[in-house]
């Protein structure tokens, strides 16, 4: 190891210890507990500052007299294709639907690309025609962009990084802390179909009707949804890592309301239920990356849930549950046996490199 | 292999082959003709827009009325521990310095970390100080972020990327492209030192005086420059990967200039050019991450030259030489020894995992 740079006393603030353990674990990318407390313990605490402190999947930013939305992500899913998309579409989706939740209108978009020594460039041509593609259909322009190579066997073949801006034309921006008692909880279709996709293709699992990733640009049907329910939208996320689960919890700790969720009420193909039965995963916790939840005033959550169902990417839109006063920070949900259960974060690693 | 998605006939219409090879090669990384290549027949062929054809080191937007800078870069520089600095702090400055050469003020920063298996939490925890630190130097925020993790041997140890967002506001933005016969190149300082203190740490080399990176924020010193020499300093660029060749070659070719250059005016570190003779490098082609190289007009080129030397960071700066009408697109050196030679784009890969 290099010796390790000095240390100024008020590098010691760090609440160490992050976690149990002193390495990384795969976990810590999971999108559950593990992810949560590496982001809050160190990157949160090193680089505070209000516009971080908000931990949505954006930042809000005032540049001049407009308002900027900027996020970013890296793609490091395995395998590269895979039934319903591939790593280049979902690089420019995932960041597009990132500036969406916050309403804004995405524009522009960076590409960061570390290759392996030895990867196909043919494969490379794909991936690239697959953004130009996703970046097409989504509106937005890749404007800036960057390439590195590894040596062989120090990456896997192609990780991708986005970062995206849109500007924010609405006066509301919705945000996990506006969540009310009362607030209707809805998503926008079936869940778990981008992780089980994964999954198969990479457990070697077939099925009579194939599972196929539900990638898709999200951002004209926000834009459907808060035409309809303007403010009365407190919150719009998309369950990427850790699922539908994940984003209800985060919900709940950034609100302090209680989530009452009905199990029979979730859509779930029949085929990603029976996959996730196979391979003894709940759906809940698997990733979607063509969904998204709102929470919604309860006055307005019929009128957005009928948006929803108009857009197609909104068919199978439910109503899932809703936001109370009670069990504040805790999602509970109702299974299709009548009992209650507690949905926590999940703590250890189901799907790695999902997305 | 997985199938590859389907092409439609637009598709073909990508200028292949990019390059005589079938498969990634380190060089397609190295800053060089090879990277140059695949960046023109691939990224900017897939992605063509009048923003990212400009092929500067950020993409100019205009958002509503303000001017912003964008750009995006990925590290992967092997130590991510080296004299000088580490990789969070590269991953900091190199953004910084690559918004700057817009003349824009650096003002908010993504960061996209990509971490193995198994890697330090305590190394991380460094990592993530240098970023907080180098942040707070640069006077930026950073404002969003994304943490993945890969398998153990997928990665190595960390890669971290950076997307930046600046704002505009001298109404001059310098660019490659507007070079004239007459200017006269500067350059800030000594070239070489960032690329051979990683190369001396990877090879275990040791000289009575250690060789440190330069990497630094250049934003500071390149507002004195335009303070100075304001619409007369016609192209900015930080000569990185493919070091200073890179750099003459990216200006001779974007304004059809010819370059004249003098060898024995470009300011080297002592234990530097010992430590090139030794690995049988060429200066002219090493990394730095805290320079600037300038194309000045003629009139203001002393004043910039003294604006340059009175900054900490620009002490050593020289000129270099000038541009010619003659030779357009061509770089011509005057050796040492009197002899001229031109000083071609690299082609190979001298250095791997530089930055």
């Amino acid at each position: 190891m290099a010796k390790l740079p000095e240390l100024a006393p008020e590098d010691f603030q760090c609440p160490l210890p992050i976690t149990e353990h002193d390495t990384v674990q795969l976990a810590h990318g999971s999108g559950g507990r593990m992810m949560n407390d590496l982001i809050r313990k160190l990157f949160a605490w090193a680089f505070e500052n209000p516009i971080l402190s908000r931990l949505d999947d954006f930042a809000l930013l005032e540049v001049g007299s407009v308002r900027l939305a900027f996020t970013t992500d890296s793609f490091v899913v395995d395998p590269i294709f895979f039934p319903g998309g591939d790593i280049g579409e979902l690089a420019v989706n995932g960041t597009v639907n990132d500036l969406a939740m916050s309403g804004a209108r995405p524009l522009f978009l960076s590409v960061g690309v570390i290759l392996e020594e030895g990867f196909s460039l043919e494969e490379l041509r794909q991936v690239v025609v697959s953004m130009k593609k996703a970046a097409k259909a989504a509106g937005v322009q890749i404007v800036t962009g960057d390439t590195k190579v590894v040596n062989r066997g120090k990456g896997d073949k192609i990780f991708l990084n986005t970062a995206g801006i849109g500007i924010v034309e609405r006066p509301f921006v919705p945000s996990a802390s506006q969540i009310k008692p009362g607030d209707q909880i809805l998503v926008s279709g079936t869940i778990g179909d981008h992780g089980m996709a994964i999954l198969s293709r990479r457990e070697g699992l077939s099925f009579e009707t194939p599972i196929r990733s539900d990638t898709a640009a999200l951002h004209e049907l926000v834009r459907e949804v808060l035409d309809v329910g303007g403010e009365s939208v407190h919150a719009l996320r998309d369950p990427t890592r850790g699922g539908l689960a994940a984003v209800l919890n985060e919900f709940a700790a950034a609100s302090g309301v209680g989530l009452r969720i009905f199990e029979e009420a979730i859509p779930v193909r029949e085929e990603v239920a029976a996959a996730c039965d196979l391979l003894g995963l709940d759906p809940l916790y698997v990733a979607n990356e063509g969904k998204m939840v709102a929470a919604v005033a309860p006055e307005k959550a019929d009128e957005v849930l009928e948006a929803m169902r108009r857009h197609p990417l909104g068919k199978m839109a439910a109503r899932i549950g809703e936001a109370v006063e009670e069990s504040p920070g805790l999602v509970s949900m109702q299974t299709v046996l009548g009992a209650w259960r507690i949905v926590d974060l999940p703590v250890g690693e189901q799907l790695p490199r999902i997305c």
